[in-house]
């Protein structure tokens, strides 16, 4: 004996979220029809709105419902410098942390050939003939320092060699507030390689 | 600048979800758009559903979509005994523990003068009918071991007094696999107060 049909159907479609599992997804639906029916029925309708009406932005794919995406669409951005990044969730986290006007290009994910993710799926014709036509001056890969980020990262960096667009790396050290001790070896020897001239001020 | 208005409004929906934070709410979101449309689409339709179809049992009080829900409708259960909960989740973790074969009269909540919940909003009106017509001869309060469960249970058993039903309040005690050196005092109180005698084998 459990809970009635509609209800353990509900129980079922929260499973579908990141992170929820049995026990949160029933704790989900119950909230809900306990205690409040109107936010259900509104991510119900917001759930069928975007995912209806949500596409990707003609110029830089990420998501969004209109042809451009408010960054592609603002005249305020640099148009010269292009940061490419895997996820619409990047693009967030670059815009919050402020001080870059340029571009994006989002690739909605890396290249993984197990998964059958090759450079179409990514969108890289487009972003090779956006780099030709647009002058495009820089082009910033701010890939994730995985595996398949940095190989999605050279691959790209191959593609456009020979082309008058400079190529940079985002730079990857210790983060700031955080302590050597507890950094991981790996970022470590990348902090080392990657140590900067100290610059002594007047 | 942050994301289109269709993915700003379903990350605040999300928000109506227990334990679901800005972070998480924006990984739900991103999620079902990147990767799992039909499964928003199924989340919509079943919450619309739900949010809109589901009542509560005439008899027990717990969520249900029907008049009476599968356990009150059921002819296998013993109609003598009534188990009284606070909500349906307690209903569900009751039948999953096995054992208990009688019929549930579910509070929706607990007695909460400061929350405006009062006897009538529990329904106990109808308890204490159902109690009277049904030939009930056990009530086992099963209300949590919290204050507000206490004083709920407490309540009830005044209310009822003078009628013929045994009134029963469910074990507190240590609970199975636990260790007397890691349960709280109160609990540990309860156990010993609660303790019965050994029964000799024979």
């Amino acid at each position: 004996m459990s809970f009635s049909p509609l209800i353990s159907e509900l129980i079922a479609a929260f499973r579908c979220l990141p992170g929820v599992g049995p026990k949160s997804a029933q704790r989900m639906a119950l909230h809900l029809l306990e205690r409040d029916r109107h936010g259900a029925l509104q991510l119900s309708y917001s759930l069928q709105q975007a995912a209806n009406q949500v596409g990707n932005c003609q110029q830089c794919r990420t998501l969004c419902e209109t042809t451009l995406c408010p960054i592609c669409s603002s005249s305020r951005r640099q148009r010269e410098t292009i940061c490419v990044v895997e996820t619409p969730a990047d693009v967030l986290a670059i815009e919050q942390a402020g001080g870059f006007s340029g571009l994006y290009f989002v690739l909605m994910g890396h290249l993984s050939p197990l998964e059958g993710i090759g450079p179409e799926q990514l969108g890289l014709d487009q972003l090779i003939q956006r780099v030709k036509q647009d002058q495009v001056e820089e082009l910033i890969l701010a890939t994730n320092p995985t595996v398949e980020g940095e190989t999605t990262a050279h691959y790209i960096a191959d593609q456009l060699q020979g082309l008058p667009v400079s190529i940079s790396r985002i730079a990857h050290g210790i983060p700031l507030g955080g302590e050597l001790e507890y950094v991981d070896g790996g970022t470590l020897a990348h902090a080392l390689a990657g140590r900067k001239p100290w610059l002594v001020n007047d």
